[in-house]
């Protein structure tokens, strides 16, 4: 049997010309990623382990995304250690607020990560860069310490699912609903530990921006990794943003899929996750009158352009409902100048709307945007699970930015075809 | 003797033709006033005096400025409880984020105080307004109770200080070195209970937004309120943002004041508050090279056009020193925008800088800017107490948005003439 595009980056970075699912292997590292929640627990193991020095000062990247800008005494010491870390190893890509973002939106725009790439990062949503057919996958802080010190992490090699995406999608049908749609159809264990592997000639007519919305919630559905093939997308992608040299692996013909899934694009709704699961989906025309309270716009999912520009799109010349609460977090500082530029941000505020600085703030009830009891928010972010964004009595609606901008407006779940769009 | 212009407001208020420094008066309120953090607490004492109507719903302003977007699930608590209050009671001036600022901002601009008023709020930089001519002055949650209730408040009539200001103040010199020159020259019990009373031909050179700094921090010098007389700029202010009718009250020649202070406003230097108190002041040429970690740029105090105009001025083209956090705060969604629409965002975005949404954030340690342990910031905002801003162990200097700026260029407390501005 052949191997699968994962399989192949796998076997290349462990140095072996064949690798099987189940099979426990050593693979170097391109980049290991942490962030202010995480890094200061990976530091500290370090020491425990007498070890001081890093692998290689430019292959780390430390972004201080999640409590910052600070949200109080404890996350400025965390922010302080990292901070600190980063001056006495040297550390090329740590980024302070101002140059920074949140960390999956970050590390590709600035070219840190690209095709053929090994990469962990101490936070579930580093399989985020599976979209530009990098292997990239969450681990705990103390492996984030191992790799920090060795450049290598074990890993047991994922057996894989196939996605044959067909088809085109209709307006207003975005990655996110194409993410959501599949996690309802396997569940939030329905790829536990292996790789979703993308294909097919429906991915051409998906963005960048789409794609890593689909890759970066695989972990959503359990998976070890989401990945893509490279198209010419992809490499105008890494050519705007890297000058790393870049490698193309491509599954074999015979390599082994334990199942295979065919979805034809063009048949997707906008698709929107009930509490508290993301596999609790419902196409919105199967949404009943569900009032809300708050709608957060951004995150590592869809805090990107292409986002943005859809619910500027929903919000161009309306107004929020009455009592609404919406927050818009581009995800980057890139993206939030580039958003004003183009008038996103004007549209957000005059439709009444806050813009903050990137931060994963209230996508993880870290801050900027918490709900009380009984408090009900439509986000574009990845996971609705119980107290997630709050009080444990509070609920979250997954949904594209499509939708929760015509939600915004309508004071309820929406489609924005409901406004005329 | 005759009145000071805080004592003829006062006077006609209780209904009295004349009022003395030291009488106890009843006084109709034109404005009760209060925010996220001080109203759940006044709510609550209504309902224990069994009062559930207030005395009129257009006469009360609920601002949820102090930690929104909800820091967390206590701070969402207390906004829901604001604004349930509000939804019950019918209150016209609920301001939900997305429409609203920082509240000393948000009121004059709203058009809700105008010169003549009298105004409480349950926060200590109710002060601001006398930048209009108003009487206003910061009380605690059970007087807002009962005023809510009432629409009356006690008050011992202040007896005055008078504050002539003459003369032009040079480049770069703003109402927040002004107001940081008085209160280092009074301390921050200089004018404890009594009215600050600014006069003489130095005013008319002041911009409303210095008049606001200035008012604003009358209550670090311990003043019940600090006052301006109307001029041609504050009738086009109040005709630019209010449709109400305003009443301007002048000084009696014969008014008693306990003490004249005569400053020529040519003479003044940029002038830095050190810690741990605003009355710690040296001017920007007195001040060693002392590192800084974080710059504020914002609040009620220096949150307003003019103020980010300055800081724009000196950050253009520039970029903020390796490792420094800067962070903006428009204090309102109007000023954001238009600061947005000048290109002033853009500058800061560019220069280095984090711009986050209006909220006190920062300035009371509340969130979005919180210090370590050993870390300094320079910020524009009001009070450098031990611990304001973070830890027991962190510094905050105050200063002028262009001292601020320029601070943040250089990494060390700087003037702007550092730059060759």
């Amino acid at each position: 049997m052949g191997m699968t595009m994962t399989q192949k980056i796998l076997a290349a970075h462990g140095g072996l010309d064949k690798v099987e699912a189940g099979q426990l292997i050593e693979a170097d590292l391109d980049l290991v990623l942490g962030n202010d929640v995480t890094s200061p627990v990976a530091i500290r193991e370090m020491e425990k382990m007498n070890k001081k020095g890093v692998f290689d000062k430019d292959k780390i990247a430390l972004v201080p995304d999640h409590f910052t800008p600070n949200k109080d005494i404890k996350s400025a010491e965390h922010c302080k250690c990292l901070r600190e870390f980063a001056i006495n190893n040297d550390i090329t890509n740590y980024f302070e607020i101002g140059e920074m973002g949140i960390e999956h939106a970050l590390l590709p725009e600035k070219g840190l990560v690209v095709a053929g790439d090994v990469v962990i990062g101490a936070d579930s949503h580093t399989c985020t860069y599976g979209a530009l057919g990098a292997f990239s996958t969450g681990v705990g802080s103390t492996d984030m310490a191992a790799g920090m010190v060795t450049g290598k992490a074990w890993f047991k090699v994922p057996s894989a699912l196939k996605f044959v995406l067909t088809g085109k999608p209709n307006k207003w049908v975005s990655g996110k609903d194409i993410i959501l749609h599949i996690i309802g159809m396997i569940g939030v264990d329905g790829a536990l530990y292996k790789s979703m592997e993308f294909v097919g000639d429906g991915i051409a007519s998906l963005t960048m921006d789409d794609r890593f919305t689909i890759a970066n919630m695989a972990i959503e559905a359990g998976a070890k990794n989401g990945i893509f093939p490279v198209d010419e997308k992809t490499i105008a992608y890494m050519k705007e943003h890297s000058t790393k040299e870049y490698k193309i692996y491509e599954a074999d013909d015979d390599a082994e899929y334990e199942k295979t899934y065919v979805i034809d694009l063009s048949t997707l709704k906008s698709t929107v996750a009930f509490p508290h699961l993301p596999e609790n989906t419902k196409t919105i025309d199967e949404v009943d009158n569900i009032k809300i309270d708050q709608v957060v716009i951004g995150s590592c999912t869809n805090g990107r352009m292409e986002d943005l520009r859809a619910a500027a799109k929903v919000l161009e010349g309306r107004k929020v409902a009455k009592g609404m609460r919406v927050i818009v977090f581009p995800a980057t500082q890139a993206i939030y100048l580039q958003a004003m530029e183009e008038g996103l941000l004007a549209t957000f505020i005059k439709a009444g709307a806050v813009v903050s600085t990137p931060t994963c703030g209230p996508c993880l009830g870290g801050h900027m945007g918490i709900l009380a009891a009984g408090e009900r928010a439509v986000a574009t972010t990845n996971r609705n699970f119980v107290g997630r964004m709050g009080h444990v009595e509070s609920e979250v609606y997954l949904a594209s930015p499509a939708v929760a901008a015509a939600s915004a407006v309508t004071g309820k779940i929406s489609a924005p075809c409901e406004l005329g769009l």
